[in-house]
């Protein structure tokens, strides 16, 4: 088996963990019937998978650190119920939303609930680093809804006074901090020294960082077969990609003008869309963003060498060259 | 002073503590700003005061129990951010719903960062038994979620299949396992005896479903200069309360049926709203909820009575007999 389908066949055991944490007939069914509606669309359990992978670095096993694990993707989950309405988003995973099916009530409500049980799962972690675990999660989801508020906050007040580093700190939270927290929390849970669980920890950051990137450019240059979501659909949201803002500078007024323009109308047709997405690749903004994707991959492979050669070692080799490979 | 005075002139005590536990001028402001012009709007502190009468009553100092008090009310506090969206209520402590204010994305996501808070305040809770207070309030805390989500379930399936037990399970999670908590988490971290606990946190539970029904009783019997709130604002929202469950059965059918209607109108009139309150009066059923009401704060004396007397104990004693008799 390669070392990425090594990385994914353990997916059962997180499947198991979240079973167990999260009560299929547990009642009322309005919180934990609407929650299992959720997680039955599955995912990749990617988070949850790297705790695993990092536990098993460090000289652990898997069940070192599978209730954490499955604590951060139930957590993952929580944050997508509440995006979902925050962003009035209408499919998920191919399914119309929470949100959609059941309402914002009931939907934001069963999100809170699932984070109960995050909380309740925390609680039970049996590790002689519990304390340290709880920690590390608790800032790294912190760091998340910090992350989205500063998102939000730039879209509700049209926000343009903006800088490249002003992205890279706000998707640093928002997707980095939980992939980050993913690692050093499985090699907390493996009882790994110091320098391994900050190597781990900085892997993950940098990797996450280059995720989100990644997503930013298949979003606008993805073949829609293969990305499965709009083409474009971020210049629709208006987001402030690394992309829009490396862009920003280098158009001449008007242009600039237009590119903001049409990202604030929240309703831009795919005329619109074509001409900023070649605007961008004029300004080598694409270009810029995937090449900095890479560079963040090649920081988040050097960070990792200095752990043992293992198995565990090229699995996370193997994800992290993928994250800039990937088409979809 | 009177023991009510005593009762709340801690107030000062429980701010204090909410300020060390929610940063003031912590980034970015779209979480921490608006935590703050929610919590700024004040309220009477009651849950975080009964903690520390009950820590007091037990031989314990305010001091104990004041952080895991505080974070109770911040958890109280995220319910009402949480419960205003739900609702889509327009106005809270005479000012705009913070949803109404900055939008339903903020809003909810500031709910969650005052959670997340809650969870940092419980972690911190220096105390022999604090993974039993850690325990006690998380339950509590699914409990609220848990009533919240039936009483939605209710009316997005616009339920009448509901007796007087269902108000009551529901009441016993959504308002007075707060309550309860409030008490035996004061009681244990003043590490007192398990019956001093248990006793505290019945007393809690009979007063937290009494304060339910008072409230609801005052919803359509209250004079609204005391009151505060709309009269009869409980019919035009469709509210199961423990009078319209007692009131169906005992109506000829055709009154039952408009009575229904009226509820799930979500938009009655004022001649309406009078006609059901009249309707509720003739059945005896405002009378029962009133009866009911003073024979759990009978309940709630009842169990405190086996505590030492003290100064505090007068305290807990003199805000149970408040619910009963006050006007808002």
């Amino acid at each position: 088996m390669s070392a990425i389908g090594r990385f994914y066949s353990r997916a059962g055991l997180v499947e198991r963990e979240m079973e167990r944490l999260v009560p299929r007939a547990g009642r009322p069914a309005e919180v934990y019937g609407l929650l299992w509606e959720f997680l039955d669309l599955g995912g990749k359990r990617f988070r949850p998978l790297l705790a695993l992978a990092s536990s098993r670095a460090c000289g652990g096993r898997d069940s070192d650190a599978l209730p954490a694990a499955a604590a951060i993707e139930l957590f993952h989950n929580f944050t997508l119920i509440h995006d979902d309405i925050e962003d009035d988003s209408q499919m998920r995973r191919g399914k119309p939303c929470l949100h959609i099916r059941h309402g914002v009530p009931l939907a934001l409500n069963a999100g809170d609930g699932l984070f109960m049980l995050v909380w309740r799962a925390a609680l039970s972690i049996k590790s002689p680093r519990s304390a340290a675990v709880q920690k590390t999660m608790l800032d790294a989801f912190t760091a998340v809804l910090e992350g989205q508020a500063r998102e939000l906050g730039w879209h509700r007040r049209h926000a343009w006074d903006l800088t490249a580093e002003d992205y890279l700190s706000m998707v640093g939270g928002k997707t980095a901090a939980l992939v980050q927290a993913s690692c050093s929390v499985g090699a907390l849970c493996a009882s790994a020294k110091p320098a391994q669980v900050k190597a781990l920890a900085s892997y993950g950051h940098s990797m996450g960082v280059a995720f989100q990137i990644q997503d930013d450019v298949l979003n606008l240059c993805g073949e829609e077969e293969k990305y499965k979501k709009e083409i474009g659909g971020d210049i629709r949201e208006g987001k402030r990609t690394l992309m829009v803002l490396h862009a920003l500078p280098r158009l001449d007024s008007a242009d600039a003008k237009r590119l903001r323009s049409i990202l604030d109308s929240q309703s831009a047709g795919q005329a619109d869309i074509d001409w900023a997405i070649g605007r961008m690749r004029s300004t080598g903004s694409i270009d810029y963003a995937s090449k900095y994707a890479r560079s963040l991959i090649g920081k988040s492979l050097s960070q990792i060498s200095k752990l043992p050669k293992s198995e565990a070692r090229e699995e996370l080799e193997a994800v992290a060259r993928f994250i800039t490979e990937r088409e979809s």
